[in-house]
């Protein structure tokens, strides 16, 4: 337990809960408020009406330490937070002029008037801080509130508004009101190829040298993260390093980075580091493995480029495979996997390749190779090689599978890990 | 109001609050639910704790008429959903011997012993049914029960048991009760293209004539839905296809489909429909364009490949660009994403094609075409075109965007809309 503080958050809107999207907030929130020590206890997804926000306010108002809202802090009717919100405290809203003048600015700039509903945005709680909103295209503030011992923050809805000011204006008050714990208090651990409960059986022994540490685990797509914590301020930061180093060495090459980067990202960095470049066939992952990759800044140091190949003539035209291969052993095989490998390399002139086919469905597969089956191809300076893995579940869990069980597979290959010849499955769901 | 029925989503599990993962199953039974006329009216996510658990789930219990748990059902320590909810109804835990059978039919097949710990998941609430776990890999039953004149559902965790679960078990039985409405009570528009406020605009007075059709609006990723439904189910069902018809009406060019179909979709079924095939070149979008296409079920039929040529080379190699356009106007302009459309459609022999190439950032960007700036082309029997799009944000989101933005051109394109070249903007993030 590295922080006593209590955090919840609420969030408000009726769209999340109309199963439209995800709640993206929750998972950005989440995860930065463990990063600086402070644990979310609670999420609240409340409906814009007045009634339903201040009760779950107030029940969460007493429960917790800081409360975070997210919406409805617009210029429509729907927006009450900051209403719904003073009433419940017992405080007056009063007009800031700072408001006024942020958004009057922002309108200069568009040569318009400042339409009538954006008034109430200027409105902020009795004894709160306005946080000003940065963004180039959202107008409202949010509100930074000491009250009654314990903290109320209020944020915008829209994500582009929220981030920067959750890191530019909330961050450091948090900081300065000596609430969140130094990053270094928390170190993570991630691993990949096995499930939760043998991670736990090998770091548990790992760490009973180490009475100040608390243990954490989170299953996630095939990856399960370990997080340390030292239990109070007072221990010394080298502990966490020598526990983090135990259980490194307990969890030999299903360990794979310290912190928060992807799978994506350690093979991009493995490959930078040794100056290689990266080329990538798909058929059944379809752009997904790709995209793993270009989602990253400075992919393109690395990653030369991809063909998706759905088609036996592209594969045949683009790829070079050689026609008697796909006639002998068919599209999705080991045999075709390779050739895709070693032909995309080719097509690049990329030092190293990665290939997927297989029958992701509901369509497709035979009585050898159902729905689910996904042959691998790997190239590399080294060698050429091939595997095959079935995964259950529907076609985009096994797009998403395949996908990691790629990535997991070029990263023992890289690191020259003996494992990396051994069929693996990845953890559950 | 279709159904007056109030729905409540209790999720359990630490892990959801960590920011390790979004709540998948919120979006699932959101749209599972309202899809059968059904509105989730709250969602919390509550800690492994049984007073926490017990406290939250009272007051859902209170308010709600159906009140639906996950997570928590396993063998381990942690999972106390079953006893924290049978206590705070009243209700004695009893033995059932038909879930034993379930687990030990599971475990034959794999010759090993029940664990000890999978016992406690063969007990139910008093009064309740077990709800089945169908999954290749769970064991966990989930729970059904009917009490006080209310519902409670109790689901397991992943999502691979989680969904066959509520499909096959509990959509029947609540049909059985008789509290979800027909499908037909609920119809829903899609549109692109333009923010909610213009869309309310146009919706609205086309409205006017049906007193007996709700209206509601969600925005998500560049998308905007009309949900329309009928107030009363006394209401004939022809009211709610002629204020659609209406709707559509309204709505012109910046409709796309009635249901709940992606914008790939809807452009996947236009090119089948005209036995026309696709192929796309991403530079900066870098694959997640072609993934909305093959995360599509039969998109073998139309979608041929793609190439994801990040570098020069790549582009005049495989893509054949004259290297004198890219001299004289570099990688990132509007006669590259033409000649990058063009190029792909001749490798793949394809009819028509769709190529992207940006500054997604964070580096990279010109004076004249800064970080957010995407190229799009597109080909066709007809001719070539490409555009210009700018877009705020950061790497992920300027990706996401031109996909959809590039989506939607050739949706207009192939309905030959006149809007098709008109430069639109997506609206709000």
């Amino acid at each position: 337990m590295i922080s006593h503080k209590k955090v919840e958050l609420l969030n408000l809107g009726d769209e999340l809960l109309l199963g439209l999207k995800s709640n993206e907030h929750l998972v950005y929130l989440g995860r930065m408020l463990k990063r600086h020590g402070l644990t979310l206890i609670h999420n609240e997804i409340i409906r814009d009406n007045i009634e339903e926000i201040q009760r779950s306010f107030q029940q969460s108002w007493e429960r917790a330490d800081i409360v975070i809202t997210t919406g409805g802090l617009g210029s429509t009717v729907d927006d009450n937070t900051r209403e719904a919100l003073a009433e419940a405290l017992g405080l007056k809203l009063i007009f800031d002029p700072e408001a006024e003048k942020a958004i009057t600015k922002l309108f200069e700039k568009v040569r318009s008037p400042i339409p009538e509903s954006l008034v109430k945005q200027c409105y902020k709680l009795e004894g709160s801080e306005t946080l000003p909103n940065r963004s180039n295209f959202g107008t409202a503030p949010g509100i930074f509130l000491k009250h009654q011992d314990k903290i109320l923050i209020m944020l915008p809805g829209p994500t582009s508004e929220l981030r920067p000011m959750f890191e530019q204006e909330v961050l450091p008050r948090l900081k300065a009101e000596g609430v969140l714990e130094p990053e270094e208090m928390v170190l993570q651990l991630r691993t990949t190829g096995v499930g939760e409960t043998r991670i736990e059986e090998r770091v548990k022994p790992a760490l009973e040298q180490f009475p100040d540490i608390d243990l954490a685990f989170c299953a996630h797509l095939g990856i399960v993260d370990v997080r340390l914590s030292l239990k109070h301020a007072s221990v010394p930061q080298k502990t966490l390093l020598e526990a983090g180093e135990a259980c490194r060495e307990a969890l030999g090459e299903d360990f794979f980075t310290f912190g928060n980067d992807s799978l994506a990202k350690v093979v991009l960095d493995d490959l930078k580091a040794a100056g290689k470049t990266l080329a990538i066939a798909e058929s059944c992952t379809g752009g997904l493995l790709s995209n793993e990759f270009t989602d990253l800044p400075g992919a393109s140091q690395v990653f030369s480029g991809s063909i998706i190949a759905y088609s036996n003539d592209a594969k045949v035209e683009l790829l070079h495979i050689p026609e008697a291969i796909l006639e002998q052993h068919g599209a999705v095989s080991e045999e075709t996997a390779l050739a895709m490998a070693t032909g995309v390399a080719e097509c690049f002139s990329a030092d190293y390749a990665l290939s997927s086919t297989g029958f992701a469905g509901p369509e497709g597969g035979t009585e050898k190779d159902p729905v689910g089956t996904v042959y691998l191809g790997f190239h590399s300076p080294e060698g050429a090689y091939s595997r095959k893995v079935v995964f259950p579940g529907d076609r985009l869990i096994v797009k998403e599978r395949a996908v990691y069980t790629a990535l997991d597979w070029i990263r023992r290959k890289l690191k020259h890990y003996k494992s990396a010849d051994i069929s693996t499955s990845i953890p559950g769901a």
